[in-house]
């Protein structure tokens, strides 16, 4: 299977803070941007693999800052590690102000896997990793894989 | 006040088809794709303008043709005309099937007003045209408002 | 086909504003208002053509004002125009402040096209203007129906 | 304070069942038509007193028969019996078929109080029953009231 | 079929007010509300009968006091009442303080029908009241059913 | 400050899967469930802190199963290791059978951390965990616990 590239499947997602995205403190609320992180994985994965996807696990998730009515969110979604079946997708959320300055207040790793039409999981293109950023990311991918593997022999 | 390109507020955004957003025929409901399109229109006109911005109008909006079930739909936005404080975005949404391939399914034109702290309308940037395919986005554009402002005046 | 009066599908919805219909300013989010126009006009169209229907276009949809938390919304729909397989319905939202009085806020055109039992377009009764009112909308509606097939032919 | 008639404050709702609306079953979800319910009967008890509102019960609330996907859905809010404060709005809900026929899904008793500038309760317009339909509910209402009062001393 | 005790389905509930469930008041909305009650009665009722239900009836619905938002509301349900194939649940709502304090916002009565797997009303399992106070709700709802069918047969 | 047991705060939260639940497959969309899952072990924390809390970090989150349209969800929510002002809380989410059986669907790992009146972090009583079960998931908590803040500090 021929490989690809982190910006093959690269994909932000843009919201605005209505009423109805917020929490009972007038703040983003967590349970709702989880939300728009899983659909965003989800276009990542599906769009390195070709394939549909589901979602194994959600691992590393921080809040880094909290983000108010009206504000625009920026979210960046990327792969960052792949397996055989599953790929780990990377989600920064940012908060865009209107002077275009980015303040991150959400990191997010998921884990994909490929879906065959029997919804098996079924191989995915191996990513190639091209800047020392990416190789890097890519490193740290699979000691998460490893780490998550452990935990779930446990 | 000095220009700006169409490339430096492009904009897009992704869904995947959940449940909630169709409606009984088990298609996209229109009303919820209207609400995404204003959220994407807004947001391209907030990275033109650097201003917090309201919608004016929508114009020609236009179904194409149906989405299902767990599709991918791409919405694109950008600035296609520039007023003295207001901006018409056409936003474009399109199916993407996992092989990559895209199918519109609806155009929609619709004019964004910048608001300055007292929510008064407040200068915009002028739209600088590059590619001949802008310039001619720009002149129907010109048109567009200009029977806007007639409909209006009668 | 016999003809039909506009009394005969002219059609009324309500609303209260709740926060969830609020956009970050807290005011009624476009997006959600479209939403509702978009069912408004479909049941005015099927009571119109006693058919299924879809939306075709939006067009001319203006904001004339804002509303605010706890106002009572009012919807009013009724069909403009008929062609052969489609309505054009005028739909006028209003603020109705407890007193009774109405403040318009937005009015929107749609085009609706009738559907058969296969999904394919299908025959819809001619519209009967009888005022001198309906009568000027009639006349203006194909107008802009002449605008709309124009644009699509470019 | 001048009495007001049943149909100075009637008012009717659409809605067209989108998935959203649908339970586990594919029928519309009864939690949801009784959100609605609330809404209309709050626009009713609006109308009649010119006053905010808050619902202080609901009563006899029956379901009657399923709803469908697609479906056109229609209820009717009236008032039915006033005490000194309070109003009894009776809300039917019906499907509408596209030949114009209804079929009764439900019946529903609310009664809302009406609300003074400090949240107080306030005195409503006496309902003038004028029709032998009328004055028959407003008997049942009247008996219906002391059945709630009754309740509530127990 | 063998009895079963109130125990057997207690259940509850836990929500956290966010934005999107305020009415424009900015206090819980009375529709919501009816909305998760609906589905508390519903699991109570299912986990009494092992069966499928339907909600035929809600019934002297109270709303005894407001919530705000970000408090944290404790829904509580539990069978009162059984008949051959209907089950009358009774759900009290709280606001719990951060202190654990309770106060009570809301109580409600519904009859749910169990359903066989052609969603016909089928037997459920006849009710043991075990203490006073089980057994003075189990005489007050049998004399509520005999309301309702009186009523009914008007 | 006195410590608090698991019992204390040990929180259960009911669902029946509606339409607007599922994503595009029919199946319990992830990200709804998440949803869900944050407000159950926001709910948690608060019990066990009397504070209100905000959502630090989701670890280890891991889908085990799906769930369909109408099925009854449980999410069962306990604090599982505490630190200075942070608490790990462990979500198990089940779909429960009519029959009373169980079959577990995720297991999530949230760290919340409690706030005083100026929103800053505040001391949260320590767990005493009394079982061998409660004592292995104190000290695997304390595990993850290093790991997370080994993970920062890179």
């Amino acid at each position: 299977m021929t490989g690809k590239y982190v910006s093959d499947s690269y994909t932000e997602q843009v919201q605005i803070l209505s009423q109805s995205t917020l929490n009972g403190y007038n703040r983003l609320f967590g349970g709702r941007l989880m939300q728009w992180i899983d659909v965003l994985a989800a276009v990542v994965a599906r769009r390195h693999s070709n394939r549909n996807v589901t979602t194994a696990a959600v691992d590393n998730l921080r809040f880094e800052g909290p983000a108010y009515a009206n504000e625009t969110i920026v979210l960046c979604g990327r792969v960052t590690y792949t397996g055989r079946t599953s790929m780990e997708i990377c989600v920064e959320t940012y908060v865009e102000e209107l002077s275009g300055e980015k303040r991150l207040i959400n990191v997010a790793y998921l884990v994909m896997v490929a879906l065959d039409e029997h919804e098996h999981p079924t191989p995915v293109p191996p990513l190639i990793p091209r800047t020392p950023e990416e190789q890097r990311e890519w490193e740290a991918g699979r000691e998460r894989t490893r780490l998550r593997k452990q935990r779930r022999a446990q």
